[in-house]
């Protein structure tokens, strides 16, 4: 047994120094050795990083040098930016090669990236009834179920037996994404049920489908986002889902790799958006590939709003000049009590968008939230007011009066701090949008601006200014 | 075909009001035949509902109600905190019945949260060598490969057949967890290799297991975080994965599933640490679930150190109180100020933390990072400065030397606040501890401080004061 005690990870990186130097002194055979000791997943790893250290033109020389089916997988599990690049660099007959060569969902995946006339060449070499179907594929909206799908399924008969259905899979397992699950289609192509591999080889050989196949299962509509395909998958711990049409015609499954992908994806939109993020193309180009001045138009528009949002800070501010003139030490408490108002309205805000986005609250709870942070806010603003009136009394030598002023504005900010953080994502979310769209610097910016008011207000009131 | 073009959410919805209509009129049997028309994980869905709606009481007898195989499946897919509550309300030998019947993974994860006592109480009745097995899978870590695992799983010998593994596979095919991946072991207990069914069904009946199984599988250790489990099955797509101990002895399987659940609850941990809300029991307890004191000292750490934090800050403000003073108008800009550098700073660090946890970038990429985060916040930076600089002379009508300290102070202050908040992520993962740690608001506070600083120093330059 060789692979017992060897770290796969640090081999891989060891291999992968190896051959970035084999490339510099240009032995190309003895680096495509090295790579192809590994699996295609972790072959497809140490080429991107060959692309990243050693340039597209050597990398694609190794990638030339690898045993042809070896190439068609190592590129299927490439990040799109390095497909299209090695796409860019190899001729046209070994792009459609290639492409031919694909698992049909990862093709779909490609051809949607390439540019119109690429594609036109390659379906132009595509036979009629598969060049149909792929024009089919491509026009599922981005993000839907239907884009997720493959077509290469297991269809069962209703009539067949549990032997006929066992030999057709023999015949047709290679070319399918799944066998585990079976889909059992009227001559019309309606779905009527599905079956498991796992029934079918625990089950008599002269049973007949029909009798075995589950009519309740689960399906997902073509036109289902794909975040709502994650959430059924995640809850009912299914390895595949059949895709239906309007006239619940089975054009396709999802198989649960996929989703994994899905589930990142939407995961990390969700904290980009948090942070004030927007990914206006929608892209999977991961940070590094993504370029400066995009970078900058993704960040620009909230900056901006927060922006105009603190000309009425500064308004506020303004209104109150001449009180903080005659009392400047009211100063150096402003920034601690709009950075806690901005803080404590953050957990609440990214508690409930994450509490709403995995199904743990929802609308029906609003009330029980209100009434639940309220109290977190009285408890907080109380143990936080506690440690400043000290700190404000004995370390900083102010006087009780300006102590009660802080303490006091301290508690009135956190608890309306903690009721705007939770309620904003509710609201949001009423109004059917996404609630990781209204960022946690809005909420900040916000409770900055009230922050002040309740300070000056509080000040007035305490120290009769 | 019933379920064509209905909704099942909705129905499930009409449903739910239904039953909570008839628990309160006392019609339990007929609550019980319209929560039967579902599966179980519907059926679960429907039952946490009830314990939250009608309460515990209502519940636990709808729950007696149900078929007794049903019963144990409902109770499997309920959350630990409802769990426990019924196993509470109903009898012992009720309990030792559902644990009985439970899947071996999820028992382990009702036992680990039940009090000592009643564990011991369960684990007397049970047979010796099933008792052994269950301590042993008690005492792997929390969030382990080993906590995941099911040892549930289909083990062949290397010289049987394919016909005599298939017979093996139907005879103990409806106990195993999945049967879609078999696991090969030597007399030792040592894992030699992997087939899948797909292979077996796929291949002739008199060809040897070892001349079709995978040697060069992938494998997890007992001792891998869930982190590291959930990572390997997202890069290569497994349906499940044999985990071994030190000796290499196959000990356990981890299905695709269970890893859905621990993505979503990584990805939430991250959210809120980056929100600066700690748990610090770990729990997988809902948000509602959680008392109001417990929610308060999971977010109250973070807010205390960023309160030392502002102190520092006050200090900053505290040395320039007599500039302040003398120009108070520089006060109004200062809250825009410290709230663009901490919501620039947050976007470069929520970019980078995510693209460590989903490694996209890597401590090696640390150049490319800094050098792309410059240049996005000079970008960023001269472009507010831009909109500020009209925005101050025409609109606030101050100075054109007041508009240049803040437009000048904004360009360093940005630059500073991007390169800080994709620094400090990386400087946390260099030190081997999650960059999620170190929360926004850390950033957002150490930006306010030195904004403040880079303001009134420009303010100091451009203005002589």
């Amino acid at each position: 047994m060789e692979n017992i005690n060897i770290d796969l990870e640090q081999a891989v990186d060891e291999s992968l120094e190896k051959i970035l130097n084999l490339l510099e002194e240009k032995q190309y055979f003895k680096a495509r050795d090295e790579i192809c000791q590994y699996n295609a997943v972790d072959e497809s790893e140490m080429l991107e990083e060959v692309i990243d250290e050693a340039g597209i033109e050597k990398a694609v020389i190794l990638f030339r040098l690898l045993p042809k089916a070896t190439s068609v997988d190592v590129f299927s599990f490439l990040p799109t930016d390095d497909q299209l690049a090695i796409i860019d660099a190899i001729t046209d007959s070994e792009t459609t090669y290639i492409i031919d060569e694909l698992d049909f969902d990862d093709k779909i995946d490609v051809l949607e990236e390439l540019p119109a006339n690429v594609v036109d060449k390659i379906l132009e070499k595509t036979p009629k009834h598969e060049r149909k179907l792929i024009n089919t594929f491509l026009n599922y909206p981005d993000d839907s179920a239907g884009s997720l799908m493959t077509p290469n399924y297991i269809s069962l008969k209703k009539d067949w037996s549990v032997a006929e259905a066992l030999a057709h899979i023999k015949e047709e397992g290679m070319d399918a994404e799944t066998i585990y699950t079976c889909y059992v289609k009227e001559s019309d192509r309606r779905l009527i049920g599905i079956v498991s591999l796992s029934t079918l080889v625990t089950k008599d050989d002269n049973i007949k489908i029909k009798e075995i196949m589950v009519d309740d299962y689960v399906w997902l509509d073509v036109n289902d986002d794909q975040e709502e395909v994650a959430d059924t998958f995640k809850k009912y711990g299914f390895l595949a889902l059949p895709v239906v049409d309007k006239e619940h015609r089975l054009v396709g499954i999802v198989t649960v790799d996929d989703v994994l992908d899905v589930m990142e994806e939407e995961a990390t939109e969700d904290i980009e958006r948090m942070a004030g993020v927007i990914d206006f193309e929608d892209s999977d180009r991961e940070y590094l590939d993504i370029p400066v001045w995009k970078h900058a138009i993704n960040r620009l528009p909230w900056l901006l709003i927060l922006m105009v949002a603190y000309i009425f800070t500064g308004q506020i501010v303004a209104s109150f000049e001449n009180q903080l003139s005659a009392m400047t030490c009211l100063i150096i408490y402003m920034p601690m009590l709009m950075g806690t108002g901005g803080n404590t309205g953050s957990q609440a805000a990214t508690l409930i968008i994450r509490g709403l986005a995995t199904d743990e609250v929802d609308l029906s709870d609003t009330l029980k939230i209100l009434w639940k942070e309220f109290r977190v806010g009285v408890l907080l603003g109380v143990l936080l007011s506690l440690f400043n009136f000290l700190r404000i009394v004995f370390i900083d030598g102010e006087t009780i009066a300006v102590a009660m002023t802080v303490c006091l504005a301290m508690i009135f900010i956190v608890i309306f701090a903690k009721i705007l953080g939770s309620m904003v994502p509710i609201l949001v979310k009423a109004c059917k949008l996404d609630p990781a769209l209204i960022a946690n610097p809005a909420i900040s910016s916000i409770s900055d601006a009230v922050a002040l008011t309740i300070y000056f207000v509080v000040a007035s009131l305490v120290l009769g200014i």
